[in-house]
């Protein structure tokens, strides 16, 4: 506990080495939360002893291995329920005391983490600052002029202070990536509905996400694969398809982010370069940068505000709104005050909007592997939130607001640091359901960049960089699907791209196979009398995968394929019952080569015929 | 043109045999078609002549084999653009000439489809009887006391009354199937956004889909594989997966279908018995009846009219009707009049509560093929229709209203005729993308049944039912996936089905594969020298089936497997070198045998060890 590193693996080993127990920490930290919170008003609620003890009674019971999140503290924002504590969103008069906790707090606390307390947060998580509560402002973790950025103020604090291992925010427009930002933290706002957002008070029900705020990316990926599960309470939890787990299956190389073309910094001298410098470092972990125009994504971004989606929060405070004006914040109301004029036909007329913007945004992301962005344009100070209340709050937000409408995942990522020590940070977002491809990315940068962390540990870099999945997959050809043949219009109406023409491992024999409809060949492994065969590999959709197999037709099947340079990939292999009847053409070294010279001697000769 | 039989394969057929040609038939069709409009009305513009003729000298330079359409005369539902004739939406001070014809109505003549006039329809394509037109009433193809059902009513009418071989309509409440059920046809509402939309005068902008009306689902079949492309001009435009193409792969059997616990005839006495031999021919053809809870359903249908959704219809018809209320039919501005008062908070709740209901319906539908009811609950009269214009229109939605706020496709196909000869007919629906496959489903039961097509012909009963693939695919596996196996959680958590447990085909060798993490057996064709080996074929999500396949190591991987009754379906099959220090565990007939003989031992005899 001495250099509080809260990380997961700190703490299970220190656990698991005896140093100390989930009763001795969470006592230690508690009392560094309530020392902190004269300053930073980073909790609303503090769990008592008597409130805490039930989660940590459980775990005397269990051993250490049997829970893998055994007495790790986290905080909660307090918009989400935990039984028996209430819940205020940061307005009294709102408060309620929930029964049950939130689906993922149970989730969390089964798989053995301990609540610590309910965080602060903007008033109904309407804000990105971190002041907007009567429980007070939340000042930044690192400087005293700045907030902390919010709406998720609390939570971030409570893992940049070292109180908590990880924090759950919520992030409708960005709470849960600008105070990540401001704070050195990893923010994890992942696909929309694959945290389960029941027992969470909303913003937009349609729009809302829980979020972990995070030391490090690779927690965030442990975190999210052990509760991103189809939650039936949650109307708009969606199941998470299963190439988005957090295994890891091959190097971060080959991939293509877009960098916004038109890149706003507010003015900031500093933030130029700190973005560049990520820029470069992604490139030199392997990543080809791509312009890509940015303007529908901002206007995606200006429809939350000025359009119809204030009506959804409205729904959730506008009834105490009416009847106990003062009970929200001035700033607030003025936030909620558009909502009762929206008719319905704005709301659809908005909804078309967002479909058009989507559809050219997603067009877009469907040439990337991801897109890096800035977190945030510049940090505001908190004299200028005072000055500015919602002026300097809307900037905090120029590149987050758009991805929740847009059904983007995103992760923010410590890049860096300002001149006066405030942390700096960009984002990844991507396509939905590729949480763990992002984090993974993430943890690559994050790494590179050698950032130190909260609390001034550094990161090992001598740990290769290994990419998850997304959802698209790799699949080598050999045969008549290749570029240009016969077969290849299966590949492309399945939106498949190709990625490189290249060559087998030495260790593979090529057949002409006998029977069917058309010709085809087959590659047999023969590392002892096999050759380089030329191949394609290319990139597919990975759910258009399952009817590309349902046509292939037996001896052919896709197994693991040996390339050149010693990697394994999907492609397509041959059994060894269809080699009867078949002709050995390895010498040809591939399927076009064969093609070709037997075909020269038809088209050079036709006379002879 | 004597049998005026236009079915597809009929048209093409007397063309490729010179017995017409494009001309003479659209010539004589327009006739007749001009013959029949004063007494249906179904027509609100035929094409003249000079109209006509750039289709049909388009045609004059090609080949009948070079267009998939070649010469096929189509109708289109009057609220869809065809360039230089005017949209109406069946209100006169609406009307517009549009430059460009829809996208759909482009791809169509592009395939060789010619035009030959715009149909009648409920005003706005609000209403579902056909009778609410400045243009006329829509009387029923065969009962002059019925209506013909809306709002796609002249579509409808067009191609049961033998002047044009296919029409497109709409259909945002039901008006594609509606109309298909009292006219004797197949009434196709595919998947949103699977046929463009854009050149489509919206009812609802978030839920109309353009549907084609066709004696046969096979011809349906034909149509949607040729037209169902992503159009980047339709912002609700969606990719078709791959899976969802009209290519058969097997035979119609094992398949579960729902049918609704709560039936309602509206006290039609001859309703439950045709209902129940429907049934009753799903059963026959192969599918198991699953009764299902339909209240969800039919709450999410109310929230069509009841709900907010009426704003959207307002947003396209609104500014007319405050402008020139006597341009709109007042039972249409009396389904407008609740729309202005709607605000975007009632918008937002609703979309909740339809989100709520969504997650229940597709868990039930989740278990289920399809699901089989009613088209309607029963036929109204157009006396019914005049003394309760809304509450009659009503009960024609019954089935119907859930289906497009939900995202199902359906397909309303012919079965059977009232006594007093009006055509009755079931809906089948499905989830999203499954529309082939439903089609298919849809063809077998229409065959099954014998229904009489219209103009009286008999499809051939002869022809075996092969179905279409769906979103699930059939995997067959032999080792450790084996049900309560080892890695039989890398199916379960892609939430696939155990579907039945059998045995191979007699040719394959079993082997235990030396080598990898765990021992796992490989499957080796040997039809000489084979025996039967005991697998599970399972059912998983098609989309998940990629994910599946990146986890498989080499030497195994996914071919296909012959099973004991001959089918050939995707499963594990192993590379030949994968034998290389394997064990041949043949004669112990499966894995989990093998798997027995190998532990009995052990456990037995613990002092041993």
């Amino acid at each position: 506990m001495d250099s509080f590193d809260l990380r997961l693996p700190a703490v299970r080993a220190a656990y698991r080495e005896g140093r100390t127990t989930p009763r001795a920490l969470l006592s230690a930290l508690r009392e560094r939360a309530a020392a902190l919170n004269p300053d930073f008003h980073l909790f609303i609620h503090l769990l008592s002893d008597a409130e805490i003890e039930p989660y940590l009674a459980a775990l005397d019971e269990r051993d250490i291995d049997s829970l893998p999140l055994y007495g790790v503290p986290f905080a909660l924002k307090d918009n989400i329920d935990l039984a028996g504590i209430p819940t205020t969103a940061a307005c009294p008069a709102f408060a309620y005391t929930p029964d049950q906790s939130a689906t993922l707090v149970a989730q969390l606390i089964a798989l053995g983490a301990v609540p610590i307390g309910k965080t602060n947060l903007d008033q109904f998580a309407t804000g990105l600052n971190g002041t907007r509560s009567p429980y007070g402002k939340c000042r930044n973790s690192v400087h005293a002029g700045y907030p902390s950025g919010g709406s998720s103020a609390g939570s971030s604090l409570a893992v940049a202070l070292g109180v908590a291992s990880f924090a759950l925010g919520t992030d409708t427009a960005g709470s849960g990536r600008v105070p990540a930002a401001l704070n050195n933290l990893v923010g994890t706002k992942g696909t929309k509905g694959l945290l389960s957002t029941a027992g969470v008070v909303p913003a937009c029900r349609t729009l809302d996400c829980v979020t972990y705020f995070t030391a490090t990316a690779s927690e965030a990926s442990e975190l999210l694969a052990l509760t991103a599960r189809h939650d039936p309470a949650d109307a708009y939890s969606r199941a998470n398809p299963q190439w988005n787990d957090a295994s890891a299956f091959g190097a971060i190389k080959g991939f293509r982010f877009g960098v916004p073309a038109q890149l706003e910094f507010a003015g900031c001298d500093e933030s130029p370069a700190l973005f560049a410098q990520a820029r470069a470092a992604l490139e030199t972990i392997g990543g080809e940068a791509v312009e890509i125009d940015f303007a529908p994504f901002l206007e995606a971004a200006r429809l939350l505000y000025e359009g119809p989606w204030v009506a959804e929060r409205y729904s959730v405070a506008g009834a105490l709104m009416e009847s106990q004006p003062d009970a929200v914040l001035p700033v607030i109301r003025d936030v909620l005050a558009k909502a009762p004029g929206a008719t319905a036909v704005d709301a659809f007329r908005a909804q078309y909007r967002l479909q058009a913007l989507k559809q050219y945004c997603d067009a877009v992301l469907a040439q990337l592997d991801c897109v890096l962005t800035p977190s945030i344009p510049r940090a505001v100070t908190l004299a200028e939130l005072e000055r500015d209340p919602v002026g300097a709050n809307s900037l905090l937000g120029h590149y987050t607001n758009f991805m929740n409408l847009l059904d983007y995942t995103a992760v923010a990522t410590p890049a860096g640091f300002m001149r006066n020590g405030l942390p700096w940070g960009v984002t990844l977002f991507g396509r939905a359901f590729t949480d763990q491809y992002l984090l993974s990315v993430a943890d690559a940068l994050h790494r590179e960049l050698a950032v130190p962390l909260i609390g001034g540990a550094q990161q090992r870099s001598d740990v290769p960089a290994r990419a998850a999945r997304h959802d698209r997959m790799k699949l080598v050809v050999c045969g008549a699907h290749l570029e240009g043949l016969a077969l290849n219009g299966q590949l492309r109406s399945r939106g498949a791209r190709l990625v490189e023409a290249t060559a087998s491992a030495p260790c593979y024999r090529l057949y002409a196979l006998s029977g069917g409809i058309m010709q085809r060949p087959g590659m047999i492994r023969d590392t002892a009398n096999g050759a380089a065969i030329a191949v394609e590999v290319w990139e597919l959709p990975s759910s258009e995968a399952g009817s590309f197999l349902a046509g292939i037709p037996a001896p052919l099947a896709l197994g693991k394929v040996e390339l050149a340079d010693g990697r394994w990939e999907t492609g397509f292999v041959c059994e060894a019952h269809g080699v009867e009847g078949a002709v050995d053409i390895t010498s040809y070294g591939g399927w076009r080569a064969w093609l070709q010279r037997d075909a020269s001697p038809q088209t050079a000769k036709p006379a002879v015929a």
